[in-house]
């Protein structure tokens, strides 16, 4: 990647920000020659369990799948259209599942929140460790429940890890897609402040 | 607070992490004689603007509230318990609302992870910039939803952001609890990796 196209992948933001969100991209091009160290990958994961939950609940599980393991193929398996393309060069796949429903049946209602936010600080800690990361929701989320005995635990994302790969190896649409500009709707139109 | 205290609060993690992200936690105890300049909160709601989201939908909205402003008097008086007790003493109250059915009535599956990703990029940054944020879950969602006009976006939390206060000032039983440390399961409790 170019340092312009780099620029251009950076945050438009108003206001200062820590750099592992400003420059923080879901990229589809991934090195698949390159893995994750053991301590890397565990920071990323350690980030996920420190995230704050609904009274602690920690309402949140990962399959963790390296690149090669049968598990990593499993997941592929199961992802959706053009997913199944580009997710395969990831060096890890992460399933992240919500417990929906707590051991009694009673309804966790922040589950899926609290697991967003999980993912989230997972996803920051291994940008800051000079990883990409890219979240999907297009995959099959019973077989996915259904091949890793996940339970009362429903699969919500895929997020592929790894290192940023050559963008000219992906095909068309996405190699185009890979430089697009990132956009955000106008901060004016998400948020109203009351002083 | 202590250096001991300070140590106690820092996560007990197996690998490094981001200090926004290890020395994250969530107080009862605000200063509430200080706020917070405009390009700080700024810069926390950026970092919500700029968090990732399914097909790029940002289904959140954001209702910011600083102290002393009618609005933030509207949401105290609709949070539930105890946190009407501490969270009058934040800086800033935001309440954070998810587009839970698109404009055409459709459900918007990852709305809330959405949105819960969206409030850690908020919190993370925030943090970062020597914040500390708590997020509740206890208020009347409806009540809330109905006092900002908010619609199809329904409140699924609200966080409190200021400066950290005096524990001593909090009553019991918040005063103990702000001294506990934190905890959370074992990491190969919620976390399977195949290699």
């Amino acid at each position: 990647m170019s340092l312009a196209e780099s620029t251009l992948r950076s945050a438009d933001t108003s206001a200062p920000l820590l750099p592992a969100l400003a420059d923080r991209w879901s990229p589809r091009a991934f090195d698949p020659s390159i893995g994750i160290d053991d301590l890397t990958l565990r920071s990323a994961l350690e980030a996920a369990r420190w995230s704050p939950s609904a009274g602690n609940t920690q309402p949140w599980r990962f399959i963790v799948a390296r690149r090669g393991s049968e598990a990593f193929n499993t997941i592929v398996e199961r992802l959706a259209g053009f997913n199944t393309v580009w997710a395969a060069s990831a060096a890890v796949l992460i399933v992240a599942a919500a417990e929906v429903v707590d051991e009694e049946g009673k309804e966790l209602r922040w589950a899926t929140y609290d697991l967003g936010q999980a993912v989230a600080h997972l996803t920051i800690q291994a940008h800051h460790d000079g990883l990409h990361a890219h979240q999907m929701g297009g995959f099959d989320a019973e077989a996915l429940r259904e091949a890793f005995d996940l339970g009362r635990y429903v699969p919500v994302s895929v997020t592929a890890l790894g290192t940023l790969g050559d963008a000219d190896a992906l095909p068309e649409p996405l190699r185009t897609r890979e430089s697009a500009p990132r956009t955000r709707r106008p901060l004016d139109e998400i948020a109203v402040v009351h002083a």
